[in-house]
């Protein structure tokens, strides 16, 4: 299936650039030039206020309504969470002689905006040209601060180029913001006024009374004398601001926003605590957040930084993969996890999947461990939802939701959510992961073995014996292929159970010698018995992995074989979307694949599968593979440059970084690919840098894409922070900081300081 | 899993008699008390209205309302359409000095309520003490004419026991009745007034203009001087009657029910058809209408009664479920289907399944050739809908719904309208079946063969070759086995679909040398292709057909026999019905079956099979078998009898007649099961009588059960009437009309005329 790009923005290292306003792309460009702190989130709309094709969204995590589901089936979820859109606290409204401005009928010239990656700023300026022969020229910069989480920045710059006048500006906090997939705001306002210049409102969702306080403060040169705006759901200041021809004038307004996503907190403590946060912030100066903002974005870019040279776009699209990564999560507030699109869309409705611990969680384990850890704390949090769910299935233990926002499952197909059981194995794995790259051994014991044990118990109560085989497995299920829509023994799923009701037990066996105070303890919170153990460890030995001996194919599921075959390049391209253009039943009965699911488990437990074995199933499954998932290509990448296919590789890797700044796949307008961008993160370091992660000590072999001249990177490994440059004939490696530490290059174990090695790149690591 | 009776009702041969008014099981007794003429039916409500626990149901065959469907794959259906309740034209209110008749709440006594077989109505009496001591005898009788379609028939007899007075009756024709599902009025009214003695209003449905008319006439011995009542969606007129002491006095209500379920008739025009169809109705004598349809059950009961000696029980069973059979379907009116539930209440929503061919077929054909015929011309009617089904579903050809009112697919899970592919099936073996024994070679060259080929182009687009196997199948589907839920080449679909292609082969290759012309015109009219024949053929001839050669028993899907075991014995009554009490997901992961799938097709064509066949595959899947469809245990009923399992046979036989006389499902309350009812006469007719009427020519080989005396029935076949009387030691057949025929009597050919043949009951033919 041919991905073909839409070029349209501007190349720049630094900066995402938009020339001229394109009314067609808006949407798409909403998405691109999103800002976000992880704490919240605002698409680049127009706060003017725009009447043609548009998606105001402003976004909180933890924030969400629930929604009924009319199935009554046992087992099936009865309601599902979803993300709100929250406050407009961009409001604005501008007005110049009866005229307002309005992008969608204004005349404008000289239009361009921009998202910078060192100031973390996104500014647009453009003239506006006033029926009656006035010019006007805008500047609009704002920035979600990443160091005071509740703080938005809004500057608004006036030049008359060819009149002396009044300009009318209103400015607010707007409720009334559409959820565009209900049709309506999800808030009731509470309470709203101010005192001491602060402008405030307050508001509750309709039905889970999640809590939001918004309030503002205005600074500026000139005197501006607001006069109050109340309506219902909004307040505002309504001002006029004298212009002088030639000169620029300017106000910024200061916003603070405080969630409580409990819903159990006090109307008035959260009002109080807002007002009292509002007037810390109004003592502000601006220069100081937009300074603390770059200082923040500087300290970025010096650890996790990707430079390559010799390809703009793909060095333009890894950095613009890493900001938006640091935009949607950083660590900062436990309990948060990543929805699929971030906080800029409300599609996939905020929730997350197994994206995070599958596909992000490396990205943030060798950059930031902390936002690691507080990734698989997200999970730790919500094991109660996790046991709730297990039962609900009638089955034991922790079954982790296949889609979530708030723990409980929320994903409304039952052939999803009751079917895909690779979530909780994910969690298992990003446990495994995380520890054994980071020796965070503390973590294990206090909160990653009580949710092994969980976890293992529902994979030992799901799963059953075949009547003919005699082998252990799971029946009925999806695995992370989706095109295969209820199988039996998918081998994804058979083989990362056993590996989890392996790591569980030698969790416990380790825990019993080294920690046996805190295994004592632990045994008894979870009521842990010796013959669970016996269980899970004849469960793990006994289970089914559909392998073809002769040709060392593994089979996807029981009977995959046989699956009627098809040619996917037959398929014409006006049939894509399959899931739009063919009848749903079909999707199902081909040996086509959506993603990897045996390529997966080869990746992420690569150390245990040889190149043969991974070359055998690559050249059997990636023909079949359809990559309709967004993940897919990143994997297919690795695995090509690690089976010497490096022109596949790079094939793989092209739209990677860009997916979403070429609209790949002409559903940028919805919201960014979130966790895609992680694994474009992945194809780089895991791919050519050819990291792995998964056995003893971490180790590279390194290969060069012929249109590169070179590329570096950096990785958090123990606490030592390593780069690696790849040039066309060398590797260098060194400890930037942290100490030394051992690592493994083409094969070898070596130790690496401060002092640069360099190395000749090895033998056939010159790829295509 | 045991089902339990729930003995109420008395035993009579003839009728069913309540005495004494139980509130707890007023909902089941009004699903048994239920009239109709398939044209409408009426459930058993309390026409004076009931304010306890009641579901008062008026149905029309045709009249039906659309519902949108919010899902949005492309194959699954957007709206489905459902019965609507229509119009109480039983409305009335009684009231004696202030105190209205109300049975939850009026003081009553010598309640009983009879549905007579023989007369065809329903007739409910009572003694009403009112507050102030007075005693009141009331006598509800109605009747749904089997003569005139469009006739209901009430009259109400009051006898005062102690006083003299008058009372205030108020009678209508009420559309405001609720459809429970959606809580609402389905109707808009249009309009009401009325002339000369006639009372009327029309309405019609909200979303889909279906429209229907209502009017009536009263008649009564003594002067009425009625005075008009109009309010929305109502019309009536209200009265007073004076009452004397001792001296019984009553009216009667005749009902004209004129429906337009095309929606397409023009308001004035049904109207006048309708007042032209009342004012002829208002000339008729009550008695008359009485006399008509007793006159009308006496012929059925001549050709179609069941007599069993020595079972009271089932006898009355029997009789009830011959009863509703008629009274839901009859053929008088080309293109009505039978819904699951028949006329008798909203659940299942009016649809009907394959149970059309499957089930009610046989009973049809062997009593009422023409009705049967008029079953499968709904099948003719709808296949521009199937044919535009199958281009939903991206295939060819004709997809018949698994669920339907009107020839649209109707059945909003999309595991079950998607993956189910049994009715096309059935369509096509009932048009064989159909063909074999009435011999009306017309139907199928006229209508028959076009649906033949239509049902063949879509079975070979459907299906699929294996890769690994080189063999035909269909692939993610759901057999007749409803626990299986997406399952590769359910056994029963790719026979059913193999002896499908090959009969359409068959009459294809039987027109082109017989009714060539015919056939020249049909060939035209379906654009069919020889490349399309060999296509069929190749398909039939590489059918995949599971089946372990060792053990003889057919896999019912690749890899059935894996599937984990699970003794359903093992299983808690309490966790019954599991469609309740389990997780949807764990109901389709065992070797745990809901109903025959394999045997199912071994009794349709059981000439095929041998008896060792049927004795090995009923000992492998019976024991697997749950029976949570009322239609499984006459199958395996009729299986046991077979292969010499006579107390098996009988044990599946106990709840066959009386299943919602003693309520076994406890669920009669939502209707009848009036599919099953057929099921009922299968089991009696080809069980305990041994018909197999898949073979060249009909045979018997006949048993009794140990508890019987002696049964008889009779069948139709070939235009002969063939009565059949088993005793405990002789078999005696005979012609009752119609000349001559040869059938197969304990495997012998022979000619049954006039004269009685008396045999003796055969070696092994005594049953238990």
């Amino acid at each position: 299936m041919a991905k073909v790009a839409d070029k349209y923005l501007k190349v720049d290292p630094w900066a995402i650039i938009e020339e001229g306003f394109d009314q067609e792309r808006n949407r798409t460009s909403e998405s691109i030039f999103s800002l976000g702190n992880e704490y919240m989130g605002v698409r680049g709309y127009a706060e003017e206020g725009y009447s043609g094709d548009t998606l105001p969204g402003s976004y909180f995590n933890g924030l969400n309504e629930e929604q009924a589901i009319g199935n009554h089936y046992k087992g099936i979820i009865r309601s599902l969470r979803y993300m709100v859109n929250a406050v407009d606290w961009l409001y604005t409204r501008i007005t110049l002689d009866g005229e307002q401005l309005d992008l969608a009928f204004s005349k404008i010239s000289d239009y361009s905006r921009r998202l910078d990656f060192r100031t973390g700023t996104y500014c647009r300026e453009f003239v506006w040209h006033l029926e009656n022969g006035k010019q006007l020229k805008l500047t609009f910069t704002r920035l979600v601060s990443m160091t005071m989480s509740h703080l938005g920045l809004q500057r608004v710059d006036f030049e008359p180029l060819n009149f002396t006048g009044n300009i009318q500006v209103c400015t607010g906090l707007d409720f009334g913001m559409i959820h565009e997939e209900r049709g309506q705001s999800m808030w009731n306002g509470l309470c709203s006024g101010g005192a001491d210049g602060i402008t405030a409102i307050m508001a509750e969702t309709l039905t889970t009374g999640n809590k939001l306080f918004s309030g503002f403060v205005l600074q500026s040169p000139v005197q501006l004398s607001p006069s109050r705006v109340e309506r219902d759901k909004f307040i505002g200041e309504s001002f006029t601001l004298p212009l002088i021809e030639g000169e620029r004038v300017h106000y910024t307004k200061l916003a603070v926003n405080c969630a409580d996503s409990s819903g159990s907190m006090a109307a008035d403590v959260l009002w109080k605590e807002g007002m009292e946060l509002a007037a810390t912030t109004a003592g502000l100066n601006e220069a100081e957040i937009f300074n603390a903002q770059t200082e923040y974005w500087k300290g970025i870019w010096e650890t996790s930084d990707i430079v390559i040279e010799g390809d703009p776009e793909n060095q333009q699209g890894i950095r613009f993969c890493i900001f938006q990564l640091y935009q949607t999560y950083h660590g900062d507030h436990p309990g948060y996890n990543i929805g699929a699109k971030g906080l800029t869309g409300e599609a996939y409705r905020g929730l997350a999947f197994w994206d995070t611990e599958s596909y992000c969680l490396p990205f943030y384990m060798f950059n930031n461990p902390k936002a690691a850890k507080s990734l698989l704390e997200f999970r730790y949090k919500t094991l109660p939802e996790a046991m709730q769910r297990a039962k609900a299935v009638d089955c034991e233990g922790a079954c982790y939701p296949i889609a979530t926002i708030d723990g409980t499952e929320s994903c409304d197909l039952w052939q999803h959510s009751n079917l895909q059981l690779h979530v909780g194995t994910a969690v298992s794995y990003g446990i495994w992961h995380y520890v054994k790259n980071t020796g965070d051994r503390e973590f294990l014991y206090n909160k990653g073995a009580e949710m092994l044990i969980q976890i293992s118990r529902f994979y030992a109560t799901r799963g059953q014996w075949g009547a003919r085989s005699g082998q252990f497995g799971y029946f009925g299920v999806m695995g992370p292929d989706e095109f295969q829509l209820m199988v039996n023994n998918n081998c994804y799923i058979n083989l990362m159970a056993k590996k989890s009701f392996e790591y569980t037990l030698e969790t416990v066996a380790h825990m019993q010698a080294a920690v046996p105070e805190a295994f004592a303890q632990l045994a008894a919170k979870t009521a842990l018995r010796e013959d669970e153990l016996a269980d899970w460890s004849s469960k793990a030995e006994h289970m089914r992995i559909p392998l073809d001996q002769d040709s060392g194919v593994y089979e996807e599921h029981d009977g995959f074989f046989d699956m009627p075959h098809i040619d996917i390049h037959s398929i014409p391209v006006t049939e894509f979307p399959l899931y739009s253009n063919w009848s749903y039943d079909r999707l199902y009965r081909y040996d086509m694949i959506k993603q990897p699911d045996v390529l997966m488990f080869m990746f992420l437990y690569s150390g245990q599968f040889s190149k043969e074995a991974k070359r055998a199933n690559y050249e059997y499954y990636e023909p079949r593979c359809i990559h309709e998932s967004s993940l897919s290509p990143s994997i297919h990448s690795i695995l090509a440059s690690e089976i010497g296919k490096p022109e596949e590789a790079y094939h793989f890797f092209e739209f990677a970084t860009r997916l979403d700044l070429d609209n790949y796949n002409r559903n940028t307008r919805e919201g960014l690919h979130t966790t895609s961008i992680a694994a474009a993160w992945m194809n780089i370091v895991y791919g050519f840098g050819g990291m792995r992660s998964d056995g003893e000590r971490l180790s590279f072999q390194p290969s060069l894409p012929e249109r590169w001249t070179s590329y570096s990177f950096q990785v958090m490994y123990e606490g030592v922070l390593l780069k690696l440059e790849v040039t066309k004939d060398s590797v260098r490696i060194q400890a930037v900081s942290g100490g030394s530490t051992e690592i493994i290059m083409n094969g070898l174990q070596i130790k690496v300081g401060a002092d640069r090695i360099v190395l000749p790149l090895g033998e056939g690591m010159m790829a295509g």
